[in-house]
């Protein structure tokens, strides 16, 4: 499948390497199609790696994962283009983490709205699946790092036909054992929120290696 | 030891008969001297159990519990009484849950505050130990309704010795193995923001007999 990441960050990267790994041709997008980190990225990563700007990245996925920067997304996705992004599923990793205001960040949307839910709002033809925004990249491709892969992914959207295909994805592609719908859009919210626990987690084990169970 | 609640919903009875059941004696606090389920779980408790108004249940605890709704602490506290509170543990577990504009519910502070820190910035002189506010009641004071109490609850506070007596009592008094210092009270924040998710799987699961773990 042709895959277009967008973002040159250590999210972008690792999922991009993990879908070429899968023999997926992927293409990472930035803001300019010179950025070193991309070019980089899709050098190491052979002839089903290529790298180019947020439009082409966009043009060029059947299937696009939102990888950038939470409090920058909007801003990429319009450079991407609606256009470009009509109709596709747009699997969205982002958190709007907002550290202007020093450390621990906060978050520059939450509790009555999301990221999830302006992304949606601004681009109502694409079909925004939020998922995987609640553990450290590594986990996200690869959940039996830490026991067994017997821990949660939560996964958030309005079109039921894009989840369950987000859900093969995290499935069948990363191994995920455990994927909970939640439901619509709105609830992108519910997984947000998540990130103040998941930093102060991060900071008292000193490693982003862990992620939440639900025992009952 | 002598326990003030403050609240007289399913939290407040709950922790109450529990601490009863325990030895303790519990004065259960509400707004008035005259309410009928303070009346009524103050009888059916036997001679260790009483109940009066906020501030009797203050000046009566040498550990006073927070189970008011979330939104009406502070007034509850108020009635309470600064004096009544003055260098006492105040276990906050309430949430600041807002219902006024339908399901589910949005949290009447959150991100860059929490309900926690305003009841320590209140409240000076108290020791407010944020904690039992990110499960249900049943599972506050028997953690092993569920998967043996093999799931963790977590702690939030300024003042180091009133957090380990708390932890104390979450150990020894209800039994729960895994408690996690998060760190002073501005940690309250990513508890209280557990909230959201709490509520979705409530509704999924249709029971609130679950809690989170972490696995690494």
């Amino acid at each position: 499948m042709k895959i277009g990441i967008l973002g040159t960050g250590m999210v972008g990267s690792t999922i991009g390497t993990k879908l070429i790994q899968l023999g997926h041709d992927v293409k990472m997008g930035s803001r300019t199609a010179t950025n070193e980190k991309a070019i980089a990225w899709a050098q190491k990563n052979g002839i089903h790696a290529s790298q180019g700007t947020f439009t082409t990245a966009a043009a060029f996925g059947e299937i696009v994962f939102n990888c950038t920067h939470g409090v920058a997304s909007i801003e990429a996705l319009n450079l991407a283009g609606a256009h470009n992004l009509k109709n596709k599923i747009l699997i969205d990793i982002a958190n709007a983490l907002d550290f202007s205001k020093g450390m621990p960040p906060s978050l520059s949307v939450c509790n009555t709205d999301s990221l999830g839910e302006q992304i949606q709002r601004a681009f109502p033809d694409v079909k925004i699946v939020k998922t995987l925004n609640t553990m450290n990249c590594n986990l996200m491709v690869n959940p039996n790092l830490v026991a067994n892969g017997d821990h949660v992914i939560f996964i958030s959207g309005n079109d039921a036909g894009a989840k369950a295909k987000v859900e093969e994805i995290l499935r069948e592609w990363f191994e995920w054992k455990s994927v909970i719908d939640l439901g619509d859009i709105t609830t992108a919210r519910a997984t947000e929120m998540l990130l103040p626990i998941w930093i102060l987690l991060m900071g008292k084990y000193q490693s982003p290696n862990f992620n939440f169970k639900i025992v009952r």
